[in-house]
C-alpha cells in the first residue's frame, strides 16, 4: 500500500477537471500548483481543451506521456470513480479528490463505488469533498488560496475553512507552515495516517489538528499520543457543546463524543486543546517558535504600562508569578535607564522607549545572576518601535530564558517588525493577553509532561 | 471654566516644543496635525528654529500673532507650567501636556505647580505625562499614529498605547473613530468630562473607556450610568486580580478598587465590560454598527461548515437558540440551491457558495414570514468570496433582522471586502467566535434594558 509519504513527494501531478475559467476551482488549483513552483511535471486533464495555461492537456489520464503520481480531482463526483480505474497503469499514489456529492449528501452507493476504485486501483484517497494539500517544503499547493511561506506547522483540517485560515494567518506573520491538508469525507486517508507522518517529518515542529469526530477511536488515540511525546499538538475540536455537537452531526454525520472526557484526554497526555480559532492559531505559532519555559516565574518589560498590566491579569489563570527585581538589579538598571522608568515587574521602560532600551535592560539581565530568577520573559513593545526584532534576536541568543513578544499600537513600523519576527520564529502576539494564553498553555505541557516523566 | 468642547473645537493650536528632528515627538506630533488636515492656524513653537515643516516657527507662546485656543506641549516637565503662564492672554483654552515627570515619577511639588499656572491662566489641562488627542471630527490629530478614519467610536484611555492600539484597529477596518484621548495623569481633565462630552456629541455612538482606577467615584459613576442610557459605554479596566491591582498601583498610582463590585455595577447599568483588548474593540464595533437584537434566535448562514459549528459552541455561554428551518421555507430553498447545501441551522451553503448563494436566501428569508422566527443572522464567509459586502449592504435594508458577519479564509479578497464592510458600518469578525461573543454582549445588554424599564 502507497504511503503518504510517497503521495506528498509525487514528481507528477495531473489536474483532472482543469478549467480554463478562472473562476472554476479546476482553473485555480492548476494556477496555484504552477504559481507555488511545483518542480515536478504537471498535466491538465480536460477533453475540452488543448492547452491551460501554458500546458498542454489530455484528455483522460491514460493519455499522458509519462507517469502521474499524484491525481487532483475536481470533476462532477458520479465520473471520479472511473477516473481512478482508468489512472491504474499511471504509477499514481494517491488521489486529491476535491468534489463533492458523496456521503455528505447521503450518496452512500457513489461512496462504495470510489473505495471499491481506489482498491482496485490501488490509489490513496485524499477527500472527497475536501479543499485539498499544501505541502511547501515541496511547493505542492493542490489547494487555494495559494500560500507558500515554508515553516514549521502542520495542518490537518476537517473544514478547508479553518485550515486555510491558519495557513493564511502563519503567512501573515512570516511563520508559515510545512504541509496542510483538508480531509473533508476522509473515505481512505485520515488524521491518523497525517498525524504519524507529521511526527516524523523533521521540519514540522507542532502539529495542528482540527477535526469533529473521530472515527477509528484506538488508533486515533494511539497516533495522537504517541505523536504528542515527540513534538506538541495542538487540537482544535468543534461540537464541544450540546448544540455543537447536533450541528457536527448535520455537518460530516461524525459524533463528536463525550466532550469532558476529551480534555481529559488531551490534559493527560500533554496535548493542547484550542477552544476557538485564535487559540488554535496562537498555540501553534508559539510552539512552533519557543521552547518551554521551565517554570512560571516570569519578568515584564514593556513600554506600555498599561498593556503590563492586562498581561499580569490575564497570568493568573495560569499561575504566573511576577518576582520583584532583586535590589543590585534594581541599582544598576536605576544608572543606566532614564529617571521616568518604574524598576518593578512589569518594568515599565515608559512610552519613549526605543528598542536600545528594551536591549539595556535585556542585556543587563543576561550578564548577571538575576536572569536565574525567571523562567521566562514577556517583552512589550507598545507604539512604532523600529529594531524590536533585532533586539529580540540578539538578546535570545544571550538570554537563557525563553521571550515571548507582544507588538501593539505600532501600526505600519509593527507590521515589518511582526514579520521580521515571524521570519526569525519569535513567537509575537498582536495582544498581550494572547502572549500569555498561549505562553501559559505551552508552559502547563511542559510542567506536566515533567510531572508525568518523574 | 473652559469645556472640553471648546478645547475640541480649537480654531488654532500651537506645538510647544516643535522639533525638526523626526526622532522626536514634537516633530510627529506637528506633523500629524499638518499632515492630518487640521484646517485651523498652526505655530510650531521652539525658539532654536525659524520654521519647521513649512511653518514659522515662534520663540514663545506669547510672540503667536493671533490666539493659540490650544496648546500641545512636549518641552521638559520644569518647563510646562511657565508656559501656561505666558499663555494667558493668548485666548488659550486648553493644554495637551504630553510631557512626562510630574507625579508619576514621584515630583508631586512639579504638580501642585502646574495645577496652580493652569488655575491662574484659567487654561484646561489633558495630561500630563498622556499620549494626545486626535478628534477626526476637527481633522485635530495632535497625538501619535496619524488616524484619520472618521467614525462613530469615542475612546478615552488611561493608555496611550491601548487607546493607539483601538484606532488603528478601527483604521485598518475601515470603521474609524470620532475622538480618541489619551488621558495620562488627569490633573484636570478626567474619564467624567471625556464620558460627558460623549455622551451628548451626536456622531459618536459608542463610549469606549480604559481606566485603571476611579479618582472621583460618585462623579465617574452618575456621569457613566446617564451615558449608558444613551448609548452603549464599553470598558477595559485592567487591575482584575490581586496581581493586576499591584501592578495597577505601582502604574498609575491608581487604586484598582474591588473588582467583583465594579462587574456588579457594568451589569446593572448596562455596561459592557470588556475583559481584553479584543474584546475591548469588538464590543465598540458591534455597538457602532448594529442595533441590538430583540431576542437570542439566531439563524447562521455559512460557507464553512466548520466555522458554523464554532459559532454554536460559543453561542451556548450566551443561550442563544438555533430553531429549525420551518418545512415551507426548507422546501423553498431545496428549489433554489444546490443538492449539496445542507437545510439546517447553521444552514451550510457549502464551500463552493458565492455571494448570490448567501442572497438567495436572505432575499428568501425577506420575502417570507419565516424571518420572524429568528432575532439575527450571522453570516459566515468562509473562502475569499468577492460581493459579500454588497449583498450584506443589500439585504439588511430588505431584512428587519441585524445582521452580523464573519469572513475568514478569504486572504486579499477578504481584506478588501472587510474594509468595505467597515465603510458600510456593517459589523465584521476575523472568526465565528468573536463575532457571537460581541453580538452575545450587546444582545444581553439589550435584553437587560429592557428588563430594567419594565
Amino acid at each position: 500500500m502507497h504511503t503518504l509519504k510517497e503521495i506528498l513527494y509525487a514528481k507528477s501531478v495531473a489536474v483532472v477537471g482543469a478549467s480554463a475559467s478562472p473562476k472554476k476551482t479546476g482553473y485555480t488549483i492548476l494556477k496555484n500548483i504552477l504559481d507555488g513552483g511545483f518542480e515536478g511535471e504537471v498535466y491538465p486533464i480536460n477533453p475540452k481543451e488543448k492547452s491551460i495555461l501554458g500546458k498542454t492537456c489530455y484528455a483522460d489520464v491514460a493519455d499522458i506521456p509519462g507517469d502521474a503520481d499524484l491525481l487532483v480531482i475536481c470533476i462532477p463526483a458520479a465520473r471520479v470513480p472511473a477516473v481512478l480505474l482508468s489512472a491504474a497503469h499511471k504509477g499514481t499514489k494517491g488521489a486529491v479528490i476535491i468534489s463533492g456529492g458523496f456521503s455528505e449528501i447521503g450518496n452512500e452507493e457513489l461512496d462504495r463505488e470510489l473505495r471499491e476504485a481506489a482498491k482496485e486501483s490501488g490509489i490513496r484517497v485524499i477527500g472527497p469533498n475536501c479543499q485539498g494539500i499544501n505541502f511547501t517544503l515541496r511547493n505542492l499547493c493542490a489547494t487555494w488560496p495559494l500560500v507558500q511561506e515554508k515553516g514549521e506547522i502542520g495542518i490537518v483540517a476537517q473544514s478547508g475553512t479553518i485550515g486555510a485560515e491558519m495557513e493564511l494567518l502563519s503567512q501573515n506573520d512570516g511563520l508559515g507552515i510545512s504541509c496542510f491538508a483538508a480531509l473533508g469525507n476522509k473515505a481512505d486517508i485520515s488524521d491518523v495516517d497525517f498525524i504519524n507522518f507529521f511526527a516524523q517529518e523533521e521540519h514540522t515542529k507542532v502539529i495542528a489538528l482540527n477535526m469533529e469526530g473521530i472515527r477509528e477511536p484506538s488508533a486515533f488515540l494511539e497516533a495522537v499520543t504517541a505523536a504528542s511525546k515527540k513534538k506538541p499538538v495542538v487540537i482544535l475540536k468543534p461540537g464541544r457543546t450540546a448544540q455543537g455537537a447536533k450541528a457536527v452531526a448535520s455537518h460530516t454525520s461524525s459524533i463528536a463524543g463525550n466532550d469532558r472526557l476529551f480534555s481529559v484526554f488531551c490534559r493527560k497526555y500533554g496535548i493542547l486543546r484550542a477552544d476557538d480559532i485564535t487559540e488554535f492559531y496562537d498555540f501553534c505559532k508559539i510552539s512552533a517558535c519557543l521552547k518551554a519555559p521551565a517554570g512560571k516565574r516570569l519578568l515584564v518589560v514593556t513600554s506600555s504600562g498599561g498593556s503590563g498590566i492586562l498581561a499580569v491579569d490575564t497570568a493568573e489563570k495560569f499561575g504566573f508569578t511576577f518576582g520583584a527585581l532583586t535590589a543590585a538589579l534594581k541599582e544598576k538598571l536605576t544608572e543606566l535607564l532614564p529617571a521616568q522608568c518604574v524598576l518593578s515587574n512589569p518594568l515599565d521602560l515608559t512610552g519613549d522607549a526605543d528598542a536600545a532600551r528594551f536591549e539595556t535592560v535585556l542585556s543587563t539581565l543576561a550578564d548577571r545572576e538575576d536572569a536565574q530568577e525567571y523562567d521566562a520573559v514577556l517583552a512589550i513593545f507598545g507604539d512604532p518601535i523600529p529594531g524590536a526584532a533585532d533586539v529580540i534576536e540578539r538578546m535570545r541568543n544571550r538570554l537563557s530564558l525563553p521571550i515571548v513578544v507582544s507588538y501593539l499600537g505600532g501600526g505600519s513600523v509593527q507590521k515589518q517588525e511582526v514579520v521580521k519576527m515571524g521570519g526569525l520564529r519569535i513567537p509575537v502576539f498582536p495582544t498581550p493577553e494572547r502572549a500569555i494564553t498561549a505562553l501559559g498553555a505551552l508552559t502547563e505541557r511542559k510542567l506536566h509532561k515533567k510531572e508525568v516523566e518523574k
